[in-house]
């Protein structure tokens, strides 16, 4: 269940549009579910930024008044996830810097792999930080570039940043997008009439009502200013190798990545894994709401009817007082809820996106037992996790993933007290998001696989 | 789209544990669908009231410190809806007085239609109301029946009510427990170990690991104290006349009413919609959330793939800065996404579960037809709504009413841009709903009818 | 030092005015010396009520907004000091209610000897209460009163109601305005034109800049609707009781009460100590703020010079997070600081108004000391407190009383570290405050003397 | 009336103290009167800081909670007052920065006049700021100082900032104290025990029991450390300019500065304005709070009884609701009100601080009079400010304030509305301030008299 893996951010941006501020306000919106802790968003006039950062959702941290004020035709704005600190608001994003050329604002979606080496690099030259963000390094990387102006120091100092990002960058009159040149995170462009708008997910391109134009390419920057649109390459073209967990479980359903919409991959994901894993069964049953699709892909393939044998509490996003002690076991049952005339006496396939620390699966196999199963058959519509991400996911230690700590999917499969368990194999995951296997891999695999499309500067 | 319809309230109580105030949270959390705008639980030690209520959700109303604070092994609690009102924490509930015998405390899900006459006799007499509920009534007629003890004088004024009302009245020691004699609302009872559990829905029945016992009934009381459970009847039993919208749109799909699952009696009425209005078409999709079970039972029914053609933004329940004039067309668009892939080039039937206002329906169809529909046939889980509930459902004046603004589906449909537009009939609520036609119907069917099961009290 | 005694309230009013609801705000806002926990305004158009309350400070209750919606050109407003209770909020006052003749709204300053008598017999007849106030039973008498309309009715029930009260209540077109028999609390008339406005203190009413037109009489209600203004009696013309803790610590200096400034009245308290009490001393300081007049007084009949040997930290009044254990002798020291360039090598006079339980006064001398002071002499503007008030104020118990626990002013005043303690004797402070001892007494001393004007209905 | 300057700052620092952020916080509390504006306190336990910052009073900024969490026993804190800006919370000291040698916190009292060159040295070598304010330049200099060691680069770059200064500076073992060459802003070291305390004003040293042990000289510092208090100069011993606006208002009356007491001063100055300037009056009237003493001093020398004719709403400092334009005339009176059977018929000396605007005075005149006043002369405790101030006091523009818009005392006077208006001369000031007029000038009189102390880097 994926719900244990936190994305870390989702950008907007919007050129040239008097509502530019409002437009992000909306986009960030949608792009809500990439980052719950923080939200902000720097609007410029051609001459002066206003901005506004705050903890908590976009709809908690901006209010009418506050968004009146952030005036101007161009905007950027950044939600995030964030493990916990001691002064989080001064990390939330868009970072706002004043430097010889003007202000610039940086919003960052990934994670730099370099960060700690350059990080060093500045401070011995006598940098200082206020933030403990990796995304600070980027302002000042540019300030301190040989190269004067911004639209020659933006795309300069690309070069010496690695590792996952997808970057909108401004200042007082320019805006620089740009995406790591393996192209880690999706970035996608849309058009409202003249004015350009850039998303982490075309979900809210929709939102904004924008027309969908085409993604960022890995390695390619785009710079906006009155002069029109430049771009440029920052990298040599290379084999895209994009998250595929934004398939499998972070991006929106209704979100279209490198021409794939989201939900039929998962839809496939659920298709495929029906053919590597068959199982004689009466219902197919989602755990909802991410594996909704996979589980409707599975049952149209296994001819196994999909029923709503799972509810989730409509409610249960928002975060309540959690059981003391003596009340602990409720903890699922606050969450999810089974519906014991779908279930009872039932061979139930139940479909999940991802296993991860186990815990949350053996508490929903028993939830589904209670309500009269006779069989609980466990698909998995992603391979085992074995792997930590260092492009931006949050994920638990090696020694905690479930998948390390057992050997055979059978102990695993008795680990969670199901009748069954199978994952889907890496294979059937690359042929849903669709790559040739035959060459190098064009989706980053790293956390099934461990190969890592990145050097990663640990030692 | 019945997100127009507001319900009043859901109801929760806890007899005889010693966790009674941290169950009736995660009880009242588990029917927040019931009502957004406050929450609010009197817990009893046997001495004295400990209560807190509050304006918003469960999750905001309470924290860990306040429900520490509210010690006893008794609690009832109450999730309102309302309309708007200048002074609106005051008509938060449990309502708590202090009468001759002691504190009182009442929690009240329902409409009681001759609250005007009662109140009127009552101000005669000398009462003062604090607040604009027809909830006081009720401990004011405790608080001046001839019956001294509670528990005399509890079921005694219940006849002296007429309407909706699924009730829990609470003392220092005892709790009354009672439903109108048409069972207009849904009442369930549960336990846990020695423990009775009483709530709205089983599904916070569920929430708290309670095991189901019964339904109370039409015009029954029960008494909890230190005696046991006395049972008994304010009315001669009557034909149940439960509320048709629990079932089409209300009550969570997990929870079971008079015996029947809410999932599949949902999924039931889009079957029989399906053999109603039959149509050709590619693709079923759902209004999401409320509609997937009848848009599956429709697509079962006929034969049509059940497709995710519609999402719903996660982040959509919340609260947001509604767009201005400028951008107002993006309304929509903030809560729902169609998938182009899955819509564009196909014949769309579109099962949504009741029309109300119109607006909405004309909006989604608008954007199913934005992404490629070549045909958009929209089928309705209910009949047309064309009358005021008088039993604590908030409508629109007859007026407003879709329904009533148009004589025919047909003109209906070129209202909301849809190519055909087909309701369900009565008889087939009916049926879904499970009742013998050839007696008394048992089902509240007024807002499509027109046939009050009680007198409305007028004029 | 009296700001160990809590004043319970102050109430203001104005009628006939366009800006009724700023005005009583403002008028609040001079009278928070009274109440600090909670504040409220009820306004009337002469049709409905808006009324809004909250816990604190008037300026953190009240914002432009909410002031704004409190429309009308009669208003009634309350401040409020309580002991603490659950559900502090219900208790905020004005009370608002709605009874046969339409709203009702109440506010009071003061205590009712019989309110437990006269809420049995309330209960007794089936009234029900919100509030744990005195208050609630005004309400509940009117709305059973046999006098149908409220100008006859309200006028009637004040001869059931004793003890202490100055008393505001309002329906949507009329204002009644009522004192107590004995006058405890004071309560004062001035006009802005047409307008009538009432106020606890003539600093409000200079506050608002109304012109003063005299005190509401021991006795006395007036009722303001729009045939104009009608005065009556409820009681027999009798000796004014007034607190004179008003004069010796409640009240604003800049107040005028029965005619005579408080100010005046402090300083001469002052003045007749320094006679009583005479001593060689080289300074004379003032425990700031309340006690500077009385310092200033002691000094001219002294011929001692007043100096600032106290300094108050001008932000003590907000609440600070208490010290911990390790730092708790910082308490004092955190309000008050001494001015070793005053004090040291110097006798010294410390003036203050009352001691109540003893503790503060110890540390004040002992800052003295610490500032090198060579002798203290600590002079008390008020006789010794020895008995509770029933009256409104909220004292410690009996036991607690620094005067109950020490039998001479020569063991108090080593208790508390002095080198002599003098009080003001009961004469001296009715000379003061301008009383012919050869009658009745015309000042309420009964925490002084113990000799109570009213019946207690204590058993 | 000095209400019209705002200070710009208060900083407190602990070395080597268990309790030391405790201690911060009841320091900055003393000190709430140097800056309303926002509040903040940094912590170190020898390895990380722990820091919280926030818009508003120290009561309003922190908790029992955070408090807690700021352990260590060393502390810096800080309390401003500042022109408004957009994202003011930035700009909440004390600023934390990350830099090669760990982490730096900084807070900081006065102003820099040369922060706009240096600022442009910085950036034009690359580096970003995240603040508007001056402070942020000092964390700059450090970071990029050729001395690698905190403990010679602070020092060290001391003789880059010009201007006012009394700086605290942390690292997580280390602070240093320093202050400007000038001495324009007054910083004491106080000792409790073994640990070292550090404050803007003495009165802070007392709040927190800490014993006066001396001033810290112009040009000096000291670094704490483990191996004890180490000091030194960055400048030549020069004649300190300590502001005079200090003795006039700024400083608690409490707070001794460079061996004389603020209160005393202000008695003095007091005194020598009744010489200079003698008049025939009945009672001397302070314009409470800050002017009391001086009117006491008048007082003592005229002759002439000093009285309580004007009180302060002792709530006056709360901000509250404006009064809308019909309101406007109250304005003063929410403040401030006039006692009128001390007034009424007598020839007022009114004693006021400082004429800034003029506005002010011109309305309390007024409300004298309509108390009664027969005469009303208005005697100005300090010479008339004619020059802005460059060392950290926020002072309207020169064409704003009153003494250049009128050119005799005899115009001002009729301006306001008095029969005679008189200022302190420079050389009275200078007398009761202490300063041996034969040499340089000791205190800054800039603002009176136009010669600043500094070069000012205008241009």
């Amino acid at each position: 269940m994926s719900s244990e893996l936190k994305e870390e951010c989702g950008v907007f941006g919007v050129f040239n549009h008097p509502q530019a501020a409002d437009l992000t306000y909306y986009g960030l919106h949608a792009l809500q579910h990439r980052g719950q802790e923080s939200a902000g968003i720097v609007a410029s006039n051609g001459k002066t930024f206003k901005h506004h950062r705050g903890m908590g959702l976009v709809t908690q941290v901006f209010t009418r008044n506050i968004l009146d004020g952030l005036k101007g035709n161009m905007a950027i704005g950044h939600v995030r996830y964030s493990t916990s600190g001691e002064s989080l608001l001064q990390n939330a994003q868009p970072l706002v810097f004043k430097y010889i050329e003007g202000d610039l604002a940086v919003a960052h979606n990934g994670n730099l792999v370099n960060a700690r080496i350059e990080r060093n690099v500045l401070q011995q030259q006598g940098s200082i930080f206020q933030t403990t963000t990796d995304t600070e390094i980027i302002a000042h990387l540019i300030a301190r570039s040989k190269k004067k102006h911004f639209d020659e120091a933006a795309p300069d100092i690309l070069t010496r940043i690695d590792g996952s990002f997808a970057l909108l960058i401004m200042t007082e009159k320019q805006m620089l997008i740009a995406l790591d040149r393996h192209g880690l995170r999706p970035l996608s462009l849309g058009k409202i009439g003249e004015a350009i708008v850039v998303a982490s997910e075309t979900c809210a391109l929709n939102a904004v009502d924008a027309k969908f134009w085409r993604d960022v390419e890995p390695g390619e920057w785009l710079l906006l200013d009155e002069n029109g649109i430049q771009t440029g390459r920052f990298a040599q073209k290379e084999e895209l190798s994009l998250c595929s967990f934004e398939f499998v479980y972070f991006a929106r359903p209704d979100s279209v990545i490198q021409g794939r919409s989201v939900l039929s991959i998962r839809k496939e994901l659920g298709q495929i894994l029906a053919k590597e894993h068959p199982i004689q069964a009466d219902v197919v049953v989602a755990v909802p709401d991410s594996s909704i699709p996979a589980a409707i892909g599975f049952s149209q393939q296994a001819g196994i009817p999909y029923e709503m044998g799972l509810i989730k509490n409509p409610y249960a996003g928002r975060s309540f007082i959690e059981p003391t002690q003596e009340l602990r076991e409720l903890a699922v049952r606050l969450k999810l809820s089974a519906v014991q005339e779908i279930i009872e006496g039932k061979r139930v396939v139940l479909v999940d996106d991802s296993i991860v620390r186990g815990t949350t699966s053996k508490r929903i196999v028993q939830l589904i037992r209670q309500a009269g199963a006779k069989e609980v058959h466990v698909r998995i519509s992603s391979p085992m996790v074995r792997n930590p991400c260092f492009y931006g996911i949050d994920m638990p230690t090696k020694e905690e993933l479930f998948a390390n700590a057992l050997e055979h999917e059978q102990a695993m499969g008795q680990a969670i007290g199901a009748d069954t368990l199978a994952f889907l194999s890496t294979e059937g995951l690359l042929e849903a998001v669709d790559v040739n296997l035959a060459e190098t891999s064009t989706r980053c695999i790293a956390c099934f696989s461990g190969a890592y499309p990145t050097k990663l500067y640990l030692e």
